[in-house]
């Protein structure tokens, strides 16, 4: 279990004190760890599907996978080789832009709770509810007074998700502000990567320590027991892409999902089938 | 290409005709089918990426992949094994079941169009318009004229998003009806496959001429220059998912999708990040 290695302890949090290029727990590098992702992919799999079957008969239960993080921290990444390990059926991800004029008419979590997974599903969050308490405090969108009352309404919001039934798993992807020059750097030295490139980025880049402070005030006060924060090393591609699916790996073999049982009698039907009159 | 293969030639179908449990123009059985599409994964997920690229940048284009065939005839086994090789980012999946109340109070396209991918998107149905001239048919749940009307309905609205950059990749996953008694009595030998077994699945079963014959009708009517049915051979799963595959595959080469020009001055951008100020 990855959990006790990267779970955020309660009170303040100093973000400049948790390292960003390093791979605890893990004995090994790069093509290891390429290595050990691939292989967690068949019970990640059987997993998902399990948790897929039990909501088509009724459980409730479901993941929510929250990903948060610095511009190239690497969400997409995340999505691509993490998630992209569980069958495309079975999953329900949204990626948050800047809201819509529809979106800014009504509570801020409207938008969030349009987007959650239906039962069985492991819904992931590329970007979420966060951002109204990250962009939105550091270039004030809404008044503080407002943001204020947002942390308790997103620990609100989590309580009743995980009273539902649901998993809320919520991952910081930790970069350093060195690491995101480069990665700003290498999408300009690389016409494939032009179009993930948006110079507003810069701008906010140059925000880092307010993010930073943002983040930190945000994972201390919602860091809450039901709902708890992962900070994950990401200056590694590789150990963040593996630390996320072992986290959700976890948290399947925590909820433990059953195959449902047949709601029908299973003798009578294979007799049906095995005595069916010639179809014509 | 695979095209040729499982193009359905113009004029009257029939499908009792066309074998299910062959392999044509592939050389080699299950394990050389699992390398090849294994193989195909990093070209399909590189031609995506350009697809979903250009779409960020204004391009219209998009594709939408149909997948019918009788029950059990491995819908999901494609999405899983087949569209699960790209970036889920850039997939949306969408399984169509029987109509709400809401849905029925539309017209039967209402539905789909709401459910049509965005701009760059591969956009993947399970199950499609093409019920409401299928069960719609042999269940008898519209008017005949009603059942008529929409072969021509079904062919505008293919034109009308062809028009718009869309390309229209319908595939008829073929299995023999001795092919679905034995995946139906597998279902009901393997507890973990309960959940997917529907005593209604064996009443329909019943009607497999009737369905064989709506299909045939469907195929034909449909099966226009712009939006052209693929008939896909599919008693061996792992054929059919490496054909679905090359079909994507191919279908993505002809668009042959571009990396969107900067719309930014890259060296500009590149001295801002060299000579920013200290972040503090």
């Amino acid at each position: 279990m990855s959990d006790h290695l990267h779970r955020l302890p309660t009170g303040p949090v100093d973000l400049s004190a948790i390292e960003t290029d390093v791979a605890p727990g893990f004995d090994g590098g790069k093509s290891e760890g390429k290595a050990a992702l691939f292989e967690l992919g068949d019970e990640l799999s059987d997993l998902q599907e399990r948790l897929f079957a039990e909501g088509r008969s009724g459980s409730p239960r479901r993941i929510l996978l929250v990903l948060q993080g610095m511009d190239t921290s690497g969400k997409g990444g995340v999505l691509r080789h993490t998630v992209g390990l569980v069958d495309p059926q079975g999953v329900r991800i949204t990626s948050f832009k800047a809201p819509t004029q529809e979106e800014l008419s009504h509570d801020f979590l409207w938008r969030i709770r349009r987007a959650l997974p239906d039962a069985g599903y492991i819904g992931v969050f590329d970007r979420s509810h966060y951002e109204d308490v990250l962009i939105a405090r550091v270039r004030e969108l809404a008044a503080p007074e407002e943001i204020e009352r947002r942390y308790t309404a997103i620990n609100d919001f989590e309580r009743e998700l995980v009273d539902e039934g649901t998993v809320v798993l919520k991952c910081m992807l930790h970069i350093s502000a060195a690491e995101q020059k480069e990665r700003l750097l290498a999408r300009l030295d690389d016409p494939t990567k032009y179009w993930k490139y948006n110079p507003g980025d810069v701008d906010e880049r140059g925000q880092w320590p307010q993010y930073r402070r943002a983040y930190e005030i945000a994972l201390e006060r919602t860091n809450t027991p039901h709902a708890p924060w992962f900070v994950i090393p990401s200056d590694k591609k590789w150990y963040r892409n593996l630390t996320v699916g072992r986290l959700l790996h976890d948290a399947l073999v925590r909820l433990d999902p059953q195959w449902p049982d047949a709601d029908f009698d299973v003798d009578l039907e294979r007799k049906r089938l095995i005595d069916e009159a010639p179809l014509t």
